[in-house]
C-alpha cells in the first residue's frame, strides 16, 4: 500500500513542483478536470489586464503594429509548435478545432482531389465527425463520406479508398492514446494523408508531429494548455505540402496581402494561409500569456510525471474495487494512454456531483462515464490521495446514489 | 461660419452627452477610428477581470452552467439584436464575419440549390469576397459564382439567376449606405436571397432587419459596438426561414443536443444551428459588456448625432477646400452616408499618420483613403472642432508631405 507520508515525499522531489505556483488554484480544491478546462495561470491576469486597459484602452488602433496584434497568430502558434514537436511556421492559434478541422479537410481534398473516405472512429470527439458530415453534406457522399471504425479495426481500414484518416490522439472519453507514428506511417503508405486532433495531447504528452511526418493536426488550447474557457485554438500544416494546398475558409487574415483590399483571393504561401477572418485578440493573449507556465519545462518531465500520477491514482483506488476502469492502465506500455483516466460506473453523474461538493473536481461524460485529469504542471501526488480519499468515502456514504442526482444536467 | 462657441453649447445641449464617461478615452487624443476599433468601455474592464479571476480561476469548470457560459452567444446575440432591428432568438455571437459568412453563404444555397449567382459590389469589403470565392473553388463555379458589379448597377443585375445578394450596408471606404429595404425588397421579387453586412452599420445607424424582411446578416462588434479587438462577430437568420436551413460548418455548439455525444450531427432547431466550436468566453464577455454603453439609449438618437457630427465636420472642413470628399454627404439625403467620412488625397497616408502624431486618429485604406469615423456615443462636437483644426495645421504645414511617410505600413 502506498501511504501519504510516500506521498508528500515525490512532492517534495518532484522536479516540476515549482510550476505550481504558476497557476490560481482555489483554496480547498482538488482539481481533476484540467483535461475539460485547465486551471487559471497567474500570468493570465496581468496579461489581459495590460492588453485590455493599457494596449486596447490607450494605444487603440495602433496596437495592431505597436504590439504586434498582426503577427499574434503566428507568434502564439510557434509557441504551441514548440510543445508539440512543430518547427517555427507550420501552426497558427486561430478559430476553433471544428472551424480548423473544416479548412484541414478542404486542404486534404484539394490534394486529394479523387478520394472520398475520411476514416475515423466510431468513439471520436463528436464535433470532428460533426465537421466531416457538414462537409459531406456540402459537397456531397460521391466526394466526400465519412467512415467510422472501431479503435482496434483501424489498420485493417486504411487502404487507398482512404483519402485522409482523422484521428484524436488520445480518446476523450476512454483516454485511450492512438500511435501517431504508426498509423501516419500506414496512412502513407496507402497513399492517405494523416489528420489529428490534439485536444487530449497537446501540453500533455510529448507530441512529434514533424517526426511522424503528420500532414495536418488541430487542437485546443483550453484544456492541457490552459489558456481559458473557449481560448482559440490552432492548426498545424506540415511545411511539405504546405504551399500546395488551399483551404476553402479563405478570409482576408489569409491572403498574401491583406492590407492591399484586392478584391481577389490571393493565399499566403505559408501557414498564414490558415487564418480566415480577424482574431479574438484578448482570448488569444490568454493563449500567449498561458503558454508562459511551460518555461523551462520539458514535455518529457511532464510526460513521466503524468504518467506517475495517474499510476498512482489507478493504484490507490484498484485495492478497494470501486470502480470499473475504461483506461488501458494495466497495459504494460504506459504509452497506451494520455493524462487522464476514466471509469464507468451506472452512478458515474451522482459521484461526479458528490465529489465536486466535497471539493474534489472530476468531470462527468454521457452516458456513464467519470475522467479524471492530470495536469503535472499543478497536480500533486497529495492532490491524488485526497481525491482517492474523498472516491472511497463518497461511495462508503453512498452519497452519489443520492436521489438528487437523478437528472443529468448539461456540462462541458 | 461655425464657431467653436457654437460647438461647445452643441455638446452641452447633447443627449448623449452623459455616455463619452461610459467610454476609457486617453487623455489628449480625438479618436475618428471607432469605425475601425471602438474605444474601450469602462465596463468591460471589471467584466473581463471577473470572468477571468472569478468565474474561469475560481468556479471553474462549472462557470459554463453557473455563469452562463453555455448560453452566452444566444443571450449576447440577442442582445446584438436589439440594435439591429431582431427579435430575440434570431441573432448569435460567434466566429468572425468571414466564417459566419461561409455558413450564410452555405445555408442560402440549401434553400436555392438550382442558383448560383452571389451578387455583390466591387467595393464590398475583400474579406467577403473572398468567402464567396473560396466556396465557389470548393464547389465549383457551376454551382456558386461570384458576380461583382458597381453600386449603382446593382438594380439592374438582380435577376432570377442570383442565388443571394451580399452587400455590406456601409461601404467600408467611401461610407455609402445602401438601401435595406428596396434591394432586399428587389431580391425577392426575383426569387433570390439577401445577405447583409452591417460590419460599418451595426450600432452607428438604425438598422432594421426584421422589418426590411432580410434573410440574412453578419456584422463584427469591435467597431461601433466596441467590444475590443477582434471580439466574436454575429450572425442574423431570419425566423421565417430559419428552419429550413443547413450550413455548413455543423459543430458541436449547433448541435440539437451537443452533451449526448451522438456521433450523428442534428442540427438545433433555432438560431443555435450556426454556432460551430467552442467560443471564447474571455472575448464574448467582452462583448456582453461593452453592450451595456447602449443602455437607455435609442439607436434614432446614435443616428441623428452622427449625422449631426458628420455634417458639422464637413461644413468646417469644406472652407478650406482641402481634400476631396469621397462620401457622399452632399445629398441632401443623409441616408446615403453611414457615420464616417471619406477623402481621397495623394498624400492620404501621410495625412493620416501627421495627425497620428497631433493625436487625432483616423485610418487610412489603401491606395488613397483617409476614413475619419463619428461614434455617437463618445464623440464630441468639440471633437470634431479640435480634429478640423488639426487637419488645415497639418497640411499647412505640410507634415503630411513629410518623406518619412513615403513607406505605407500595414495598419488594419
Amino acid at each position: 500500500m502506498i501511504s501519504r507520508q510516500e506521498l508528500l515525499e515525490r512532492d517534495q522531489a518532484d522536479e516540476l513542483a515549482f510550476c505550481r505556483d504558476r497557476f490560481s488554484i482555489p483554496e480547498g480544491t482538488v482539481y481533476l478536470d484540467g483535461n475539460s478546462l485547465g486551471v487559471l495561470p497567474k500570468q493570465v491576469v496581468s496579461s489581459v489586464s495590460d492588453v485590455v486597459i493599457h494596449q486596447w484602452g490607450v494605444d487603440l488602433i495602433s496596437s495592431w503594429n505597436k504590439h504586434g496584434w498582426i503577427e499574434m497568430a503566428q507568434r502564439v502558434g510557434d509557441g504551441i509548435g514548440a510543445l508539440i514537436g512543430a518547427a517555427p511556421g507550420q501552426v497558427v492559434c486561430t478559430d476553433s478545432i471544428s472551424v480548423n478541422l473544416f479548412k484541414v479537410l478542404g486542404a486534404a481534398k484539394s490534394l486529394q482531389p479523387d478520394r472520398r473516405v475520411v476514416l475515423s472512429t466510431v468513439d471520436n470527439f463528436p464535433t470532428d465527425l460533426y465537421m466531416v458530415q457538414g462537409l459531406s453534406r456540402l459537397l456531397g457522399e460521391h466526394e466526400i463520406e465519412l467512415q467510422l471504425v472501431e479503435e482496434g479495426e483501424l489498420v485493417d481500414h486504411i487502404n487507398e479508398s482512404v483519402m485522409a484518416i482523422m484521428l484524436s490522439h488520445v480518446n476523450f472519453r476512454t483516454g485511450a492514446l492512438l500511435d501517431m507514428l504508426d498509423l501516419t506511417k500506414r496512412a502513407h503508405h496507402a497513399g492517405a494523408l494523416a489528420i489529428w486532433d490534439l485536444a487530449h495531447s497537446a501540453g500533455a504528452l510529448e507530441v512529434e508531429l514533424d517526426a511522424c511526418h503528420v500532414d495536418f493536426a488541430v487542437g485546443c488550447t483550453y484544456k492541457y494548455l490552459n489558456a481559458g474557457p473557449g481560448a482559440p485554438a490552432f492548426v498545424y500544416c506540415n511545411q511539405a505540402i504546405v504551399q500546395q494546398v488551399t483551404q476553402p475558409l479563405s478570409g482576408w487574415m489569409g491572403h498574401a496581402f491583406a492590407f492591399e483590399f484586392d478584391s481577389n483571393y490571393t493565399p499566403d504561401a505559408g501557414i498564414k494561409k490558415f487564418l480566415c477572418g480577424t482574431p479574438p485578440i484578448v482570448s488569444m493573449a490568454c493563449v500567449e500569456a498561458a503558454l508562459s507556465a511551460f518555461d523551462g519545462v520539458s514535455m518529457h518531465a511532464i510526460r513521466a510525471k503524468s504518467i506517475a500520477l495517474s499510476e498512482t491514482f489507478e493504484a490507490l483506488l484498484r485495492d478497494h474495487g470501486l470502480l470499473q476502469l475504461l483506461t488501458p492502465v494495466h497495459s504494460a506500455d504506459p504509452h497506451t494512454r494520455g493524462s487522464q483516466l476514466a471509469y464507468a460506473s451506472d452512478h458515474a453523474y451522482g459521484l461526479c456531483q458528490s465529489l465536486i461538493e466535497r471539493g474534489v473536481v472530476p468531470d462527468f461524460r454521457a452516458p456513464n462515464y467519470i475522467r479524471f485529469g492530470f495536469t503535472p504542471l499543478y497536480t500533486s501526488f497529495d492532490d491524488v490521495w485526497k481525491a482517492v480519499e474523498h472516491i472511497v468515502q463518497a461511495i462508503e456514504n453512498e452519497e452519489h446514489m443520492h436521489p438528487r442526482w437523478r437528472e443529468k444536467l448539461a456540462v462541458t
